[in-house]
């Protein structure tokens, strides 16, 4: 049995911005526990033929989706402003966030990446940038940076990211209850309530 | 100003199937009118470089689509049959829903051609089958299939699909409130809220 929901997520992607931000006051208010999982799209989209996010490839279906994210932020009331590189490298800062997800401090330093991404526009790939962030939360800046240079943390990234791939992951923001995948920032309701019908 | 929620839908489309089969209900609740406007989305589909739907382009995602369905069928109280053949062409019943369009019964014609498709695994682009459903609602089925025939019927659907692609829709279905587009099954009660708090 399950004790969480798993909130897959990619830093350069638009709709895990939008979870990111709420997701875990949803799961207070309704008694769950949050699982943040980090992972990477690209390899995923590199598999089904894309080398970029499929916003780019499809420019109508990418006006829509910065209408629509504009629009959700007002209804949500998230910050945003309309990052001028898209979709920005997030494999330094998915590689922290792995760390931090085994130490405990992962939902505060994801936040806050993605703030600087999509309310800030800031470069989350430039380790300036990441160093801030760390510091900001109270952590070794200089420390965590030098630690994803070692195999044994890009490990945990790439590993992640395989394990995304074998669960049948093909977007962001994922949310997994136990073997049940939900898609997309508009599921999060969803997952919610199969894991209180079927799990708890 | 605009007096309702225009409800874009393909036959071939299993979430515009979910949709057709609630919007009515959901719509009298609120007490918003929903225009029913049928299109193809294979021409749309065929400028993005894709000759099928993109479910059975990208396996990953076609998996999760047909357990997603199941799954919400489940929850909305909708009959459910895996089609044996996805995405059954369209063009037929799309051309009579137009007509119906113009005359008043496209809605019950279409959730009829919807449940043939998607709970009975009915092929409807058998003109037998369309016959028959024209039949049940106490229309003239020959004489329908007879008009998909003429120009002027064929101009409808056409024009109809020109006028989706003009307003920037890439998939079905898709709710739009005067100039303001919200896509997917999810998305309704985004449509009428936004209906509801701008438009009225």
């Amino acid at each position: 049995m399950s004790d969480c929901i798993e909130f897959w997520f990619e830093f350069g992607s638009t709709y895990s911005y939008l979870s990111a931000m709420r997701v875990e006051s949803v799961a207070k208010d309704e008694g769950v526990t949050i699982k943040w999982k980090p992972f990477l799209l690209g390899p995923i989209f590199k598999d089904q033929g894309w080398d970029t996010s499929p916003f780019n490839i499809y420019p109508i279906k990418g006006r829509y989706m910065w209408r629509d994210i504009e629009r959700l932020c007002e209804k949500y009331g998230i910050a945003f402003k309309k990052p001028s590189v898209f979709p920005r490298n997030s494999l330094l800062a998915a590689r922290i966030s792995c760390i931090a997800q085994d130490e405990g401090w992962c939902a505060e330093f994801s936040r806050a990446v993605f703030f600087a991404n999509f309310a800030e526009d800031r470069e989350i790939s430039d380790p300036e940038t990441i160093n801030e962030i760390v510091d900001s939360i109270g952590r070794d800046g200089p420390k965590l940076i030098a630690q994803t240079k070692l195999p044994e943390i890009k490990n945990l990234l790439r590993n992640q990211t395989e394990e995304a791939m074998n669960r049948g992951i093909f977007g962001a923001p994922t949310f997994i209850v136990e073997s049940e995948l939900f898609w997309g920032n508009d599921r999060l309701g969803d997952a919610i309530e199969w894991y209180k019908l079927k799990v708890n």
